[in-house]
């Protein structure tokens, strides 16, 4: 491998040749290795909207000249189109700050300024790593403000736009069954008809909240540390320089960033991106739920509650020919469970910080990013080729609704708790349906049964409409005698 | 024990004498026992609230005579003031759905009413369980309620209290300290000079967002899943319950409760409480930096940083004669790995419903008011005896800053950073201070290195002004020559 | 209140009257607060055995004289048999080397033996709490020495015994389901059939592995701190007395203990006891999916599996009357989540030391002991309650296995995965049996299918014998033509 | 793109040419995405050892002719060499039975021999993936031994050396610094002297204890479920296949295999691959507090302890030239926080079955591997780069020594906890060091306090000698008067 040689305060380093790194990067590789999960390329590239929103605030004020920063954004605008993505090697497991990596983007950003100035990579001239792509800045402002643009992108960009999409559907499938009645369950057993439509309802009344929640934690996170440089107090940075930063980034962005109030706050702390993963472990919560229900709800298809069919994806078992299962429903099923783990990850990365610096960064957005993006490919996938062509077995839905004695809670109201209770008590012990039971008893006529224990009718709720032909009856005591 | 029996249904059992529960009760007690945790007293205060509201709603819609709801209502104010707490013997580890606390009330309710009317307990008479305490409810419906009248109970009336005072307690101390200079501290070791007040004032913008979040996750809990009844549905209980039911406990709590626009999703998932606990876990991780970072600043105190004097609580070492310790800190920073813990189990219990409903209530509620219960009473200790009564020990304060080389970091803007890290690998290696290094070396003259290297101007940030007695000076290269 | 006067070395302090602790734990009460969840009381009783320890070693050792060990040891016993339970005030959220509860036992215990030595409460002397009663001792090797103490009487004395009963339950109800076949189920739905005892055994085999586990956290757990005083050196301890207060210890509980090659490990951190807590936690894991097992057989019990019975324990529904449920696998259910949440505490705790003293013991201890004692308390009640009376439904378990299409599965050997695939497509297509398929297209004959989709020798596994009489069929080619 | 047609018992697929995989595995890129993490590829090396085995057994037990069993394995060896990584395009986020990647490795393995058996790929002759490749096995059984094989091989090849290597390292430098004092520290404070060695030499001792139970978790991990075939029965699996198939993979790996007693156990339950997840999260707690004390020693280095050099890396701040940091220890400490994030996955993953088959089975692997994968990388660069080069700074350590008002503990046993209370609180009343209040009042002599008060003999623990000049204060009480 042909090497070069590059410089810095501490000595001379060889480099591969083709690779934009500088010394810096190049000892970070000799100590942290180049294997494991690499920094995410989602942080290179907010980087590179970090980096031009600094080079064009330190134009405004004065602190770099026109020729270094056009110098300086022209690189950057290439390291967001992905142009140097090859050339960020290091790890997840590196410093604390994720200094190195804001090493490796001001020495990546320096060499392609300088050689697009006609300078060899190395030369840090015109355009120095520090003294320029890094000006007023430092790795502990610079790093977590990459965190939140980062986290707002992937958030914004792919998993609010699923969220909605996922809400909208639930909303649709509820929409499509209205009016069908299935038997509820409790403690996973046999109870009351309620609508098929509650179920994706309330999955998509909690789609709904989580957006909600979404929106909350990225207003929380367009407050930014940049400007507070190395521990908090901005040393370094002229006045005014968090608020050009924010000015220029806002427009590259269209998010209506702000300098936060208290710049060590997001340095120190990464209470906001936690909010975050929160959000995110909440939904995954949700979809869990959502996703094991539907599962139970078409087990089967032919010993199980088999009430809803799922879309034929041509999936099937190694051994068992023609065994269909709610494969998309465990994937998403296990992206909650990745989901939990990284939130795990990032709650014990935010608590784990002394002093002016969390030292838990880069870990910490690995697993908030990986988070977000398991669950936008998640939901994704399982709306596409599951939800949207989830039917209803209309048979089945009969069937089950037909066999539960708990349609007797119907005629509480009439007959009393504990009538109802010996009535159920009796027919269970001699295997008679309820109709039959009551029948039998003399408890109800036929036509009263059949009126009161309606199973579409029990599932729009509330009480049965007083019997208009039963004048007889009205002189009962509602409160039953 | 004297005993007598009571019946229902399923047949007779003896219960204690003096005991208002009856048969579903003594039957649990005997399945689940009577050892463990048992579920907090605070979701029996907010049943008296629920079953309050519930028997007036029953009222306004002639559900129930006013005669029943009468005693039903003086039972209930009894209830609230803990009159019957001696008669709720179950532990947390019961029926998923709450099921049995639910006919513990209705029995000790009824019981209680029945007395009052002059019937002994076990009458049944003229208020029943079921068909009265309990109408036009479920324990489905309604255990998930109360889950969350208690949890907003305790989140209004405590924890938000208490994040108030700590923040107003933090600004407090931010304000006094305003003007000192300390040594910031990234990855643990010396930076640069930042305001000793700067990490009360984050971490009194973290309290002000945790009671932003926290007053967001209580409006989502407002909306109840009363009404819903057995399994979402709204079953037996007449058109407008849940209307009237909210207004009733709306105007006896002073909350702005509303029904759930789908009300089995309260009752299958509880994503507003696994909300109000995410809060929770949050906080707690924010106060375990403040904690930590307090513990930190005062550690010594000869050998440590020694920066921070805290309040003498007397207490000390069992060996170590006059030995005294953050104790407040580490009992607040245990509260949060408690609260870590407690998060863990509401997600799982949150998690674990199929269909209908969640059968992890009790367990879920018991961790959720555990957890605010323990941050409420942690902070309140920690704001009281230890927070209010730091000072800052100046003598420390000024020699820690003073030993730091970290301090050339102001001289980059004027020197670069190449020339300055060259600087300071020769001041360690000789031991010399940064100053005599630089003098040594004529760099800069002791007058031009004092205005640079000034802990309090470099703790305010920025850059430093020019400087106007030196002339000779304005025609140097602001990007050093 | 009626109080007396106590002094220490820092002044004199009013405690209330009948109260035996001293000025520390005063102190520590007006700074800590009363409420909360206070120490377990089997961390108290685990004090009683190691305070009476150290006393037998200093006796031995010529540190104590025989009067005041005799003194000392004489109040240990009574605090062991739970003498003086009321008067250890101190919540968990306390200290986080527990030295005021370590303080607090002191105070009693020297005050008592002083009262039995007819001097007043408060006077020091025979018995000085830190001279005689702590003496060679700190808080730091004591407390957790005592955690260590309490864990391995708690896991010992109650969740061990409970292990190896839920095993021999789960292998007497394997043992009584021998040759009953089910219809088995993967990702929930209908598979080829198994022995219903398969999963009573899995389970039971599993609860094997934890007692294995528990063993070998337990002889972990018995290496001590204890003799590695204030910060791990040893520092006013004999030589010699780690090894003399082991076998006091020994002698007096029955355990192997020994002293810890390295005691500050045991001090700074808690690795065996974080191991204990893992063992629990994996446990919670296996008991959560033996009940949903069962809950998810016993469901329905008419348009569910229902094909398990579960014992009738007379609880119901407050709104369906006569629904039962799973209730005690429900309660071990949510048991598991709070020993999850429990581990979680655990294990933040045992990360969060820095030096020579982890200061999260009180929360550490409270939370393990409160993991195995939910534990056993659940496991107990599910065993007894549920499990010792489950019985097979056998109707439904017959109709359930006769529902299946995967019984197909048999005949791949025969025919070939594609061409079974194929079959049952068209079989679920036309709405025919398997066998009404099979039979239609001339595949088998109505006696090589019965042969060979026989669900009770599906159950047992393996291929089915060649067929003695179809004598035609053995030039077959076993890899199907 | 060139495409292929090939088909299965569902239809023709379009496969893209050069690709090896069939219609499954383009069935389920169709519905699960190729983006996101994939299966990891030490889960596909597994495949090649465990379809090698099972073809073995298959031909030893006559299921399989010797051509068809010659050219899978071969087949296998090309596989598990590493020639088909590139045929294995499906994610982590898949059926939950790993069904489709046990379909994928069937397809290639069949297409790859078919290949070199001269036919075309998509032929499904004269190797057919499910029929010969897949014989007498399930992805039910398959993809869990797999998932146990891979886990042995990563933690017996990886994890369990670098445990050994780094418990030496911690030996060495132990051993290295033998004699040398330091300042102990409690709740983060000046306390009593304690050995420099005593850190290290505890987490060596951890270091052993996490091997031991590494080593008691691959114990757990050889029992395989292979030959339970679909649901744990064993159902088209020969007699004697589990036997046959350990046998040639032990042969293989030097691993020693067994069948396990009860198939379905590591079918449905994951509880061994749990334990080892345990340990790795135990570890991962020991070496936070290993990171963490090496960390807050090195601090400073001027305005901290400062006791400990670290090598130095070459890696510095971005603002703060020439600044120091921790950065090895920091990237170990956020591997620990990724541990316990992926143990948080596994547990929840584990718990998350249902009947006879656990359906988290790849998020599961994925998490363990790469909690396996990150502890080995990040244990190795933190001994190499870190541990190996830690020295002591002698005059920091002494002057720390000199510092602490604690060695005043060392009179205590001489002059009573009171006493000595007294004197410390009045030392630093009027700022003097202790041994000139020692003097001052005339407590002791300035021969007996250094005797006393010696940093290097508490360092030892123990008592002080006896003085063997002072006769006159043999007949003190060594009670203290």
């Amino acid at each position: 491998m042909r090497v070069r040689l590059e410089e810095d305060a501490f000595g001379a380093v060889e480099i591969p040749e083709g690779r934009l790194w500088g010394a810096q990067t190049q000892r970070a590789l000799a100590v942290f290795g180049a294997s494991g999960p690499r920094l995410p390329v989602a942080v290179i590239r907010a980087f590179a909207a970090q980096k031009a929103a600094a080079a064009r605030a330190n134009l405004a004020l004065g602190m770099l000249d026109a020729e270094r920063a056009g110098l300086i954004l022209a690189a950057c605008e290439r390291l967001g189109q992905g142009a140097f993505d090859d050339h960020f090697p290091l790890p997840v497991w590196q410093t604390g700050s994720g200094t190195q990596t804001n090493m490796n983007v001001n020495e990546v950003l320096a060499n392609a300024a300088n050689m697009a100035a006609g300078q060899g990579p190395g030369t840090r001239a015109p355009v120095h790593p520090n003294d320029h792509v890094n000006r007023s800045q430092s790795s502990n402002d610079s790093f977590p403000t990459v965190m939140q643009i980062a986290a707002v992108a992937e958030a914004r960009g792919r998993l609010a736009p699923e969220l909605a999409r996922m809400a909208d559907a639930l909303e649709e499938r509820a929409a499509a069954f209205a009016g069908i009645p299935r038997l509820g369950r409790t403690h996973l057993n046999d109870a009351v008809p309620v609508p098929l439509s509650q179920g994706f309802a309330a999955s998509a009344a909690e789609m709904r909240r989580s957006a909600r929640r979404l929106s909350a934690a990225l207003d929380e996170l367009l407050a930014l540390p940049q400007g507070g440089t190395a521990a908090g107090s901005g040393l370094n940075a002229p006045e005014g320089f968090d608020r050009a930063f924010c000015a220029a980034l806002s427009r590259a962005t269209g998010e209506a960033f702000r300098p936060a109030a208290v710049k060590v706050e997001g340095m120190a702390g990464h209470d906001a991106l936690l909010g975050l993963s929160a959000v995110c472990e909440a939904l995954a919560v949700a979809l869990t739920r959502l996703c094991n229900d539907i599962r139970h709800l078409a087990a089967g298809p032919h010993a199980g509650p088999g009430e809803l069919s799922l879309p034929d994806d041509g999936l099937t078992s190694s051994i068992m020919p023609g065994k269909r299962n709610a494969t998309l429903a465990e994937a998403l099923v296990q992206v909650c469970q990745h989901v939990a783990g990284c939130h795990e990850t990032v709650s014990r990365a935010a608590a784990s910080g002394v002093w002016d610096l969390n030292v838990s960064k880069p870990v910490l957005i690995h697993a908030l990013l990986g988070a977000m993006e398991a669950l936008a490919q998640g939901m994704e996938g399982f709306r596409l080729h599951c939800l949207a062509g989830i039917e209803p077995r209309r048979a089945r839905l009969a069937d089950n609704l037909a066999r539960s004695m708990m349609a007797a809670t119907a005629l509480t109201p009439r007959l009393g708790y504990d009538r109802v209770a010996g009535l159920i008590r009796r027919a269970e012990t001699q295997g008679l349906t309820l109709r039959a039971a009551c029948l039998a008893e003399g408890i109800l006529g036929p036509e009263a049964f059949d009126r009161l224990v309606d199973p579409e009718r029990m599932a729009r709720g509330g009480l049965p409409d007083p019997d208009p032909s039963a004048a007889g009856e009205s002189d009962e005591d509602p409160e039953h005698p």
